[in-house]
Protein backbone atom coordinates (compact mmCIF):
# COMPACT_ATOMS: atom_id res chain seq x y z
CA UNK A 1 0.00 0.00 0.00
CA UNK A 2 1.05 3.34 -0.49
CA UNK A 3 0.25 6.15 1.42
CA UNK A 4 0.31 10.05 0.86
CA UNK A 5 0.89 12.45 3.21
CA UNK A 6 2.10 16.22 3.15
CA UNK A 7 4.03 18.02 5.88
CA UNK A 8 5.06 22.10 6.54
CA UNK A 9 8.80 21.34 6.77
CA UNK A 10 11.37 18.90 6.30
CA UNK A 11 11.94 18.70 10.17
CA UNK A 12 8.12 17.43 10.53
CA UNK A 13 8.96 15.02 7.29
CA UNK A 14 12.26 13.42 9.39
CA UNK A 15 10.54 12.97 12.71
CA UNK A 16 7.42 11.49 11.00
CA UNK A 17 9.48 8.62 8.66
CA UNK A 18 11.81 8.08 11.70
CA UNK A 19 9.19 7.22 14.09
CA UNK A 20 7.06 5.93 11.05
CA UNK A 21 10.16 3.18 10.26
CA UNK A 22 11.47 2.68 13.76
CA UNK A 23 7.88 2.16 15.01
CA UNK A 24 7.92 -0.56 11.69
CA UNK A 25 4.36 0.88 10.40
CA UNK A 26 6.34 1.45 7.21
CA UNK A 27 8.96 -0.43 5.37
CA UNK A 28 10.11 3.30 3.88
CA UNK A 29 9.14 6.89 3.60
CA UNK A 30 10.42 8.94 0.95
CA UNK A 31 10.33 12.40 1.33
CA UNK A 32 9.87 14.55 -1.76
CA UNK A 33 12.04 18.29 -2.01
CA UNK A 34 9.22 20.77 -0.50
CA UNK A 35 6.81 22.25 -2.77
CA UNK A 36 4.06 24.51 -3.18
CA UNK A 37 0.32 23.63 -1.82
CA UNK A 38 -2.76 26.21 -3.22
CA UNK A 39 -5.64 25.45 -1.21
CA UNK A 40 -8.39 27.11 0.59
CA UNK A 41 -8.69 28.87 3.72
CA UNK A 42 -11.87 29.68 5.97
CA UNK A 43 -12.76 31.16 2.35
CA UNK A 44 -9.38 32.53 1.28
CA UNK A 45 -7.32 30.49 -1.62
CA UNK A 46 -3.93 30.22 0.87
CA UNK A 47 -0.72 28.82 -0.37
CA UNK A 48 2.06 27.37 1.35
CA UNK A 49 5.56 25.60 1.40
CA UNK A 50 4.35 21.18 1.62
CA UNK A 51 6.65 18.27 0.94
CA UNK A 52 4.75 15.25 -0.03
CA UNK A 53 5.54 11.69 1.75
CA UNK A 54 5.42 8.68 -0.08
CA UNK A 55 4.88 5.78 2.56
CA UNK A 56 5.05 2.38 1.57
CA UNK A 57 3.18 -0.17 4.17
CA UNK A 58 0.50 -2.85 4.65
CA UNK A 59 -3.09 -3.22 4.69
CA UNK A 60 -2.52 -4.49 7.82
CA UNK A 61 -0.12 -2.24 9.18
CA UNK A 62 -2.59 1.20 7.80
CA UNK A 63 -4.80 1.83 10.67
CA UNK A 64 -1.97 1.57 13.31
CA UNK A 65 0.30 3.89 10.61
CA UNK A 66 -2.72 6.45 10.50
CA UNK A 67 -3.22 6.49 14.15
CA UNK A 68 0.50 7.16 14.19
CA UNK A 69 0.54 10.40 12.25
CA UNK A 70 -2.53 11.86 13.15
CA UNK A 71 -0.51 11.61 16.75
CA UNK A 72 2.85 13.23 15.14
CA UNK A 73 1.69 15.67 12.41
CA UNK A 74 1.53 19.06 13.54
CA UNK A 75 -1.88 19.41 11.41
CA UNK A 76 -4.99 18.72 13.46
CA UNK A 77 -6.29 16.97 10.15
CA UNK A 78 -3.25 16.67 8.14
CA UNK A 79 -3.43 14.98 4.64
CA UNK A 80 -3.36 11.10 4.29
CA UNK A 81 -4.46 9.55 1.04
CA UNK A 82 -4.63 5.81 0.85
CA UNK A 83 -4.09 3.18 -2.39
CA UNK A 84 -3.68 -0.13 -3.20
CA UNK A 85 -0.43 -1.18 -5.06
CA UNK A 86 0.33 -4.28 -7.14
CA UNK A 87 4.00 -4.08 -7.53
CA UNK A 88 7.66 -6.96 -7.86
CA UNK A 89 6.70 -9.36 -5.31
CA UNK A 90 9.73 -9.69 -4.12
CA UNK A 91 9.31 -5.93 -3.23
CA UNK A 92 5.92 -6.48 -1.65
CA UNK A 93 7.18 -9.16 0.28
CA UNK A 94 10.11 -6.85 1.33
CA UNK A 95 7.80 -4.26 2.64
CA UNK A 96 5.09 -7.23 4.44
CA UNK A 97 8.64 -8.27 6.10
CA UNK A 98 9.66 -5.16 7.18
CA UNK A 99 6.01 -4.12 8.61
CA UNK A 100 4.43 -5.06 12.11
CA UNK A 101 0.94 -4.24 11.74
CA UNK A 102 0.23 -4.04 15.66
CA UNK A 103 3.37 -2.15 16.48
CA UNK A 104 3.51 0.42 18.86
CA UNK A 105 4.13 3.55 17.69
CA UNK A 106 7.96 4.20 19.33
CA UNK A 107 8.81 7.87 20.60
CA UNK A 108 12.35 9.79 19.43
CA UNK A 109 13.50 8.30 22.25
CA UNK A 110 12.86 4.45 21.44
CA UNK A 111 10.29 4.09 24.08
CA UNK A 112 6.94 3.49 23.73
CA UNK B 1 -9.83 11.32 -5.28
CA UNK B 2 -6.08 11.91 -6.63
CA UNK B 3 -5.34 13.37 -10.09
CA UNK B 4 -1.99 14.02 -11.47
CA UNK B 5 -1.22 16.36 -13.90
CA UNK B 6 2.16 17.29 -15.56
CA UNK B 7 2.18 21.15 -16.80
CA UNK B 8 5.96 22.65 -18.56
CA UNK B 9 6.29 25.73 -16.03
CA UNK B 10 5.91 27.27 -12.49
CA UNK B 11 3.36 29.71 -14.46
CA UNK B 12 1.33 26.85 -15.42
CA UNK B 13 1.11 25.13 -12.35
CA UNK B 14 0.35 28.49 -10.28
CA UNK B 15 -2.81 29.61 -13.23
CA UNK B 16 -4.44 25.89 -12.86
CA UNK B 17 -3.63 25.35 -9.38
CA UNK B 18 -5.48 28.61 -8.31
CA UNK B 19 -8.11 28.59 -11.01
CA UNK B 20 -9.08 24.67 -9.87
CA UNK B 21 -9.18 25.56 -6.18
CA UNK B 22 -11.06 29.27 -6.50
CA UNK B 23 -13.80 27.10 -8.60
CA UNK B 24 -13.81 24.72 -6.27
CA UNK B 25 -13.76 21.96 -8.60
CA UNK B 26 -10.27 20.88 -6.21
CA UNK B 27 -9.56 21.06 -2.24
CA UNK B 28 -5.86 20.97 -2.75
CA UNK B 29 -3.43 21.45 -5.46
CA UNK B 30 0.44 20.22 -4.67
CA UNK B 31 2.57 21.75 -6.86
CA UNK B 32 5.80 19.40 -7.10
CA UNK B 33 9.24 21.05 -7.75
CA UNK B 34 10.34 20.70 -11.04
CA UNK B 35 11.76 17.54 -12.39
CA UNK B 36 12.40 16.27 -16.05
CA UNK B 37 10.44 13.67 -18.11
CA UNK B 38 11.29 11.45 -20.65
CA UNK B 39 9.10 10.52 -23.66
CA UNK B 40 8.69 9.92 -27.67
CA UNK B 41 7.40 12.51 -29.68
CA UNK B 42 7.20 12.14 -33.36
CA UNK B 43 9.65 9.20 -33.32
CA UNK B 44 12.27 10.94 -31.61
CA UNK B 45 13.46 10.76 -27.97
CA UNK B 46 12.94 14.06 -26.05
CA UNK B 47 13.31 15.24 -22.65
CA UNK B 48 11.61 18.65 -20.94
CA UNK B 49 10.82 19.81 -17.96
CA UNK B 50 8.00 19.23 -15.88
CA UNK B 51 6.09 19.66 -12.81
CA UNK B 52 3.89 17.10 -11.20
CA UNK B 53 0.51 18.55 -10.02
CA UNK B 54 -1.51 16.31 -6.88
CA UNK B 55 -4.47 17.35 -7.04
CA UNK B 56 -6.80 16.64 -3.96
CA UNK B 57 -10.42 16.31 -5.77
CA UNK B 58 -13.75 14.05 -5.40
CA UNK B 59 -15.27 11.41 -7.73
CA UNK B 60 -18.34 13.33 -8.62
CA UNK B 61 -16.20 16.58 -8.84
CA UNK B 62 -13.76 14.58 -11.60
CA UNK B 63 -15.47 15.45 -14.39
CA UNK B 64 -15.70 19.13 -14.23
CA UNK B 65 -12.03 19.16 -13.24
CA UNK B 66 -10.97 17.12 -16.16
CA UNK B 67 -12.86 19.94 -18.34
CA UNK B 68 -11.11 23.06 -16.83
CA UNK B 69 -7.75 21.24 -16.99
CA UNK B 70 -8.13 20.76 -20.53
CA UNK B 71 -9.95 24.18 -21.21
CA UNK B 72 -6.81 25.74 -19.54
CA UNK B 73 -3.68 23.55 -19.85
CA UNK B 74 -1.17 24.92 -22.43
CA UNK B 75 -0.93 21.39 -24.32
CA UNK B 76 -3.19 19.73 -26.89
CA UNK B 77 -3.65 16.09 -25.01
CA UNK B 78 -2.63 16.90 -21.04
CA UNK B 79 -1.48 13.96 -18.87
CA UNK B 80 -4.26 13.75 -16.44
CA UNK B 81 -4.78 10.41 -14.61
CA UNK B 82 -7.26 9.75 -11.68
CA UNK B 83 -6.45 7.71 -8.91
CA UNK B 84 -9.50 6.28 -6.13
CA UNK B 85 -8.18 7.29 -2.49
CA UNK B 86 -9.04 5.89 0.83
CA UNK B 87 -7.78 7.75 3.66
CA UNK B 88 -8.08 9.59 6.92
CA UNK B 89 -12.09 10.10 7.17
CA UNK B 90 -11.73 13.61 8.52
CA UNK B 91 -9.39 14.48 5.46
CA UNK B 92 -11.52 13.14 3.26
CA UNK B 93 -14.74 14.74 4.49
CA UNK B 94 -12.48 18.38 4.47
CA UNK B 95 -11.66 17.29 0.62
CA UNK B 96 -15.53 16.40 -0.47
CA UNK B 97 -16.89 20.08 1.67
CA UNK B 98 -14.51 21.86 -0.93
CA UNK B 99 -15.26 20.51 -3.80
CA UNK B 100 -18.68 21.58 -5.54
CA UNK B 101 -19.20 18.87 -8.54
CA UNK B 102 -21.17 21.33 -10.42
CA UNK B 103 -18.68 24.29 -10.12
CA UNK B 104 -18.67 26.35 -12.92
CA UNK B 105 -14.67 27.06 -14.00
CA UNK B 106 -13.77 30.62 -12.51
CA UNK B 107 -11.62 32.80 -14.85
CA UNK B 108 -8.79 34.69 -13.69
CA UNK B 109 -10.76 37.85 -12.43
CA UNK B 110 -13.26 35.48 -10.54
CA UNK B 111 -16.43 35.72 -13.24
CA UNK B 112 -17.30 32.85 -15.14
CA UNK C 1 -1.38 2.36 -15.07
CA UNK C 2 1.13 4.49 -13.01
CA UNK C 3 4.11 2.60 -12.08
CA UNK C 4 6.33 4.29 -9.21
CA UNK C 5 10.27 3.64 -8.83
CA UNK C 6 13.12 4.75 -6.80
CA UNK C 7 16.58 5.06 -8.00
CA UNK C 8 19.67 6.03 -6.15
CA UNK C 9 20.69 9.32 -8.87
CA UNK C 10 19.91 10.86 -11.64
CA UNK C 11 22.16 8.55 -14.07
CA UNK C 12 20.26 5.34 -12.84
CA UNK C 13 16.98 7.54 -13.32
CA UNK C 14 18.06 9.10 -16.96
CA UNK C 15 19.53 5.80 -18.29
CA UNK C 16 16.11 3.70 -17.08
CA UNK C 17 13.75 6.45 -18.34
CA UNK C 18 15.57 6.23 -22.00
CA UNK C 19 15.76 2.48 -22.16
CA UNK C 20 12.07 2.15 -20.90
CA UNK C 21 10.59 4.89 -23.32
CA UNK C 22 13.17 3.72 -26.14
CA UNK C 23 12.00 0.02 -25.73
CA UNK C 24 8.20 1.64 -25.92
CA UNK C 25 7.94 -0.15 -23.01
CA UNK C 26 6.65 3.17 -21.35
CA UNK C 27 5.02 6.51 -22.89
CA UNK C 28 6.66 8.51 -20.53
CA UNK C 29 9.10 8.67 -17.54
CA UNK C 30 8.90 11.54 -15.16
CA UNK C 31 11.99 12.06 -12.90
CA UNK C 32 11.04 13.58 -9.31
CA UNK C 33 14.21 15.92 -8.10
CA UNK C 34 16.26 13.97 -5.71
CA UNK C 35 14.26 13.37 -2.40
CA UNK C 36 15.49 11.20 0.93
CA UNK C 37 14.57 8.09 1.67
CA UNK C 38 14.21 6.63 5.06
CA UNK C 39 14.57 2.62 5.89
CA UNK C 40 15.42 -0.05 7.71
CA UNK C 41 18.38 -1.90 6.29
CA UNK C 42 19.81 -5.01 8.32
CA UNK C 43 18.33 -3.86 11.39
CA UNK C 44 19.43 -0.05 11.33
CA UNK C 45 17.88 3.18 10.17
CA UNK C 46 18.68 4.66 7.09
CA UNK C 47 18.47 7.52 5.32
CA UNK C 48 19.88 7.65 1.31
CA UNK C 49 18.93 10.11 -1.59
CA UNK C 50 16.97 8.84 -3.87
CA UNK C 51 14.65 9.96 -7.10
CA UNK C 52 11.19 8.95 -7.11
CA UNK C 53 10.10 7.92 -10.96
CA UNK C 54 6.79 7.83 -12.65
CA UNK C 55 6.09 5.84 -15.44
CA UNK C 56 3.55 5.66 -17.42
CA UNK C 57 2.50 2.37 -19.42
CA UNK C 58 -0.37 0.16 -19.81
CA UNK C 59 -2.09 -2.94 -18.01
CA UNK C 60 -0.52 -5.34 -20.77
CA UNK C 61 2.98 -3.28 -20.96
CA UNK C 62 3.53 -3.99 -17.13
CA UNK C 63 5.17 -7.40 -16.88
CA UNK C 64 7.95 -6.35 -19.71
CA UNK C 65 8.29 -3.12 -18.14
CA UNK C 66 8.83 -4.50 -14.63
CA UNK C 67 11.60 -7.48 -16.06
CA UNK C 68 13.04 -4.37 -17.65
CA UNK C 69 13.70 -2.25 -14.64
CA UNK C 70 15.20 -5.23 -12.67
CA UNK C 71 17.10 -5.69 -15.00
CA UNK C 72 18.53 -2.67 -15.14
CA UNK C 73 18.36 -1.43 -11.63
CA UNK C 74 21.25 -1.39 -9.77
CA UNK C 75 19.14 -2.95 -6.30
CA UNK C 76 18.79 -6.09 -6.00
CA UNK C 77 15.14 -5.40 -5.09
CA UNK C 78 13.85 -2.09 -6.45
CA UNK C 79 11.21 -0.54 -5.76
CA UNK C 80 8.31 -1.06 -8.07
CA UNK C 81 4.45 -0.50 -7.08
CA UNK C 82 1.91 -0.16 -9.88
CA UNK C 83 -1.63 1.67 -9.53
CA UNK C 84 -4.36 1.23 -12.16
CA UNK C 85 -5.43 4.24 -13.40
CA UNK C 86 -8.93 6.35 -15.23
CA UNK C 87 -7.98 9.62 -16.96
CA UNK C 88 -8.42 11.96 -20.07
CA UNK C 89 -9.05 9.57 -23.02
CA UNK C 90 -6.96 11.37 -25.60
CA UNK C 91 -4.10 11.00 -23.01
CA UNK C 92 -5.02 7.32 -22.16
CA UNK C 93 -4.77 6.46 -25.89
CA UNK C 94 -1.47 8.27 -26.50
CA UNK C 95 -0.20 5.88 -23.51
CA UNK C 96 -1.54 3.00 -25.26
CA UNK C 97 -0.16 3.87 -28.77
CA UNK C 98 2.70 4.74 -27.56
CA UNK C 99 3.63 1.53 -25.23
CA UNK C 100 4.08 -2.30 -27.35
CA UNK C 101 4.00 -4.81 -24.56
CA UNK C 102 6.29 -7.31 -25.72
CA UNK C 103 8.77 -5.29 -27.40
CA UNK C 104 11.74 -6.70 -26.64
CA UNK C 105 14.41 -4.21 -24.20
CA UNK C 106 16.44 -2.35 -26.33
CA UNK C 107 20.28 -1.68 -24.52
CA UNK C 108 21.79 1.68 -24.85
CA UNK C 109 23.31 1.34 -28.29
CA UNK C 110 19.58 0.76 -29.64
CA UNK C 111 20.07 -3.16 -30.24
CA UNK C 112 18.00 -6.19 -28.23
Amino acid sequence: MLVMCTVPNRDTAEILAKALVESRLAACVAIQPPGESVYRWEGRLEKSTELTLFIKTTREGYPALEAAIVRLHPYEVPEILAFDAAGLPAYMKWVSDSVIASSPLLSDSGEE
